[in-house]
């Protein structure tokens, strides 16, 4: 097959160190039985994805005491394939409850615009500042006046905040005023939202419109990590497709080398947003062995959705960019697109961070 | 008269410098040829009021450019009664405008809940910060969130904020609580909203419930102002009732010092938070020869309104206090409740902050 060879001298190859996704949506966290979190870390893994941090909040509830983090932890024992953490959601109540989760769950999350138990009250959030242990990660996703509420909080508990799935000109300035004002802020932006508007689908609330979406691009300094989030699914929804639960996890890597193809993204901006930062805000661990080879500059169209299989938000577009080969733990679990019939070696690492900090203090005292 | 003399010695005098009410409301400070501001300033000295601080929001517009503080300023030269300064109020669109009548001006306000012209981004109040000059004051009626953000912004740019009318428990504690963090953050709460609730007025949503009412009671020293507002006019067009422009005005006084007489506060708080604290807060003038005299510990009942008269938003109320004699520039304006025919003799003050806060900046550098 000599076209395909000649095809292949002239692309050329990536590696990469295994990615991190902050913010990995499983819609069926907190229900019994269900194997969406050992689905999505299987997704992830052939994705490049060997970290990924799980949402607490699922699609029928969320992880917000200890009994439904025990039904998470549960659900987590059927394996996973890669390396993932919990975090604990905030409500209006849990403010003490979620005190006596914090050593088994990565990060607090504060929500403001999720599915399902939203946060609206500047007060119960202030007894969640309180409440939470000073070095653990605190994730939001307020927006407009929310965020700047919450931001002001920050500020005066002297913490640092991250503000997860940004979309709107009005909020990647406000982080942006933060951070040059000295604000402990960081925050994501997903890659659907760099790649799809309100323009390719009207009415959808929840993607930028194109302004929002051309701000988003303007302030990509501000912006430390890019994520997937819950937007795939949530778009899924909303156009009524027949979404899987790992709906656009596979299409995301692609879609931000397509982008460094196109001169928008360097290599280093896809390498710091989805590896060096991500670990260095959620004080993850190093990944030894876990790595990734990625063709770039041979385009392929995304097919579109065939009957009985799972739609793709970016079906029909051109990219330019497919994983080769991802090792994890040494071992090569994914080849050619395909996955290995591995067994799951991930881990739960929610209590890492915890540890770190522990150490740290007892080094400094 | 035996009997009213021997009344006479069982009360008390007290001696107070001339007070500042930070929040004089003039429904038709816009409107040309209105005498609304002689009136509210009459009514004002012989309430004991010698400096007003008029709020830019009016019954039908507000100042927000230099044409409409021009009829202001046209409304003015009829003669007030007290000495006055005017102020500027911000809206979306007005953040460039309002830095050319920064020098006429007292202060700037960002209204969030008045009658009209509110302010709803956080962008556009950020725009006032950046055009507001560095000296002058900043004055907002911001709730819950918009308060968090006004308070973000301020605490980002390094200025002073007063919050003016807070009503509810959520507030007045973020507000306590910035002010513990170090925040440059002031308040007042309007006389009437410690005196009335939601109890006496079922439905009033302008007024505390009475868990906000005890809230803000129980922070009275987070309360920098007591002022009077829009509250009452207000209220009475809420309730129906026959308004007069100066509704409220006169009663302010007499109820802080019933609950003197009560207990509840002490006349150094009264004196603090009518005349040192709004002086030093909005930098203005001091008032030599401003004077007041007011008997205490004599009840009476305010009468219900009479048809065809003003009514008064504390009418059956028992009241304690009655203002006896006010001198404005060491001339007697007002005897034993009694208005004297004076002339109008105040000044408008607008720019007296500007003045010093140049004279400062040369003695500085
Ligand atoms: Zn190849
Ligand atoms: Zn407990
Ligand atoms: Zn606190
Ligand atoms: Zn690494
Ligand atoms: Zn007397
Ligand atoms: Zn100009
Ligand atoms: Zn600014
Ligand atoms: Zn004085």
């Amino acid at each position: 097959d000599i076209g395909v060879r000649d095809y292949q001298t002239s692309h050329r190859t990536l590696q990469l160190p295994g990615l991190v996704n902050i913010a990995a949506f499983v819609p069926g966290l907190v229900s019994r039985e269900s194997a969406d979190l050992q689905r999505v870390t299987q997704a992830s893994i052939a994705a490049g994805f060997s970290m990924v941090r799980i949402m607490p909040v699922g699609k029928e509830g969320a992880i917000s005491d200890v009994k439904t983090l025990k039904v998470a932890q549960q659900n987590a024992k059927r394996g996973a394939y890669c390396d993932f953490n919990l975090s604990i959601a905030a409500t209006s109540e849990n403010a003490h409850q979620i005190s006596h989760a914090a050593g088994e769950v990565g990060s607090l999350f504060i929500p403001f615009n999720h599915l399902t138990d939203n946060i609206s009250k500047v007060a119960a959030v202030e007894a969640h500042f309180d409440a939470w242990p000073k070095h653990k990660p605190i994730v939001t996703d307020a927006r407009t006046t929310d965020l700047a509420s919450i931001l002001l909080l920050a500020s005066l508990h002297s913490r640092r905040v991250h503000v997860t799935a940004v979309t709107t000109k009005d909020d990647i300035k406000l982080i942006a005023l933060g951070k040059e004002k000295g604000l402990q802020v960081t925050c994501d932006v997903s890659v659907y939202s760099l790649h799809l508007s309100q323009r390719d689908y009207p009415g959808c609330p929840f993607l930028p419109t194109e302004d929002d979406q051309a701000a988003l691009w303007a302030h990509l300094e501000t912006i430390d990590v890019f994520s997937i989030g819950s937007l795939p699914y949530q778009l899924a929804h909303f156009l009524g497709k027949p979404a899987d639960v790992t709906v656009g996890i596979a299409d995301a890597l692609p879609l931000l080398l397509t982008s460094v193809a196109e001169g928008r993204l360097t290599v280093d901006d896809v390498k710091a947003k989805l590896h060096d930062n991500p670990r260095e805000i959620f004080e993850l661990h190093e990944q030894l062995g876990a790595t990734l080879e990625v063709e770039i500059d041979r385009p392929y169209t995304v097919k579109p959705t065939a009957a009985g299989s799972s739609w793709s938000p970016v079906e029909g577009k051109v990219l330019k960019a497919s994983i080769q080969r991802v090792t994890f733990r040494d071992e090569v679990v994914c080849l050619d697109g395909s996955i290995l019939s591995v067994s799951p070696r991930g881990s739960d690492m929610s209590s890492h961070g915890a540890l770190a900090a522990a150490n740290t203090t007892t080094t400094v005292s």
